[in-house]
């Protein structure tokens, strides 16, 4: 069975662990402790053992890192280098705050990304920032919503992009909706999407269908 | 006849002027001196007339910047707030700055945008930030592109968002394809979003169609 490691007990980490368990991967989920009350959640989940950060990135060559993007190098900083080292690091985080009176927002810029961070604190880990761009439900259910919406991969390691296909793949994800962006540098662009992704979330109303972004083409170029 | 003023002689002004004029409008393009050479291109176009920037202005109640994002500020400046008072002003401009071995990125940040700050230098004008997430050609033929792709407008007046409407109908947009994101703070959002685009259009590569960014939905919420 193939392994994967799941690094945070929030909706993110819970939709992947058990889209994962699912779909026939042997998943560990890994928060601050391996006593933490936030994976009391994962008991009743076949196919899903928990533990600490450690644990979790031990247990599997591939980790996706869906703590909070605000204490996403923190929690990785609790396993270390030497863990993380030839693992590929998923990073579907997103590192917001609050704005008064507004809606949140994302702390990317254009040369400031969560994603080149992690992997310029962990260059023997090969990063790949993925799936940040929607709702963690269309993250793992894609067919959920109808044609040929798109997940972007940013990576400095083509191989590394490769594995995490194939676990898009599992989770439902055709090859026409992955588009690759090319070095993990790109992770600024779709993580400053957030924030028109915000703006179309509130603008829609909470009681509009999931959503995830397109692109059409002309006819002619 | 409806009256247009465009300012700025690029690609971006040159698609705006030329289309408005096919529509219907009387378009006056301003550049930085009514003698500018870059007024040239014009001199064959039947239904578009030239001058300054501060001639534009007062040739019409309804204003687009097309300048380039990052002289903006200082060709607005030229034409002053005296001037510019009362008039809606559809800003479709992106302030980017080259990067080096990369490509070019947006400088607005979740609490900086230009069309935050023209509004903030302009409060007498009503600035609507919008068209500025696709290529010039699509802004002024969207059915270029099949399908309910989006343009996204944000202001914080309602009546000025209404004249621009009527503006993007005559373009050939659709209601369902406009998407009303609310207040001018939101254009942060779809100036960030610039940040994808470049990384999608270079992903794509040069032969690619045209495109433009669209939601696609859930089928059950």
């Amino acid at each position: 069975m193939p392994q994967l490691g799941v690094l945070g007990t929030g909706q993110v980490g819970q939709a992947i662990a058990r889209r994962a368990a699912e779909v026939g991967y042997d998943v560990t989920v890994g928060a601050r402790s391996a006593g933490s009350s936030s994976l009391a959640v994962f008991a009743g989940d076949r196919g899903v053992a928990t533990g600490s950060f450690a644990d979790a990135v031990a247990a599997a060559p591939l980790v996706v890192n869906a703590t909070n993007g605000a204490v996403s190098l923190e929690a990785l900083a609790q396993v270390g280098p030497e863990a993380l080292a030839g693992t590929t690091l998923v990073d579907v985080s997103n590192e917001l705050r609050p704005v008064d009176g507004g809606f949140p927002l994302p702390v990317a810029t254009a040369e400031d990304s969560l994603g080149a961070r992690i992997q310029h604190a962990y260059p023997a880990s090969r990063v790949v920032k993925t799936l940040n761009t929607m709702n963690n439900a269309v993250m793992v259910r894609p067919a959920s919503i109808p044609g040929d919406h798109l997940v972007f991969l940013s990576s400095d390691s083509v191989d590394a992009k490769d594995e995490v296909r194939t676990l898009l793949h599992a989770f439902g994800w055709r090859d026409p909706q992955m588009l690759d962006l090319g070095g993990i540098a790109t992770a600024a662009a779709t993580e400053m999407m957030m924030a028109v992704w915000m703006a179309v979330t509130i603008a829609r109303g909470p009681g509009a269908p999931r959503f995830n972004w397109a692109v059409l083409e002309a006819q002619t170029p």
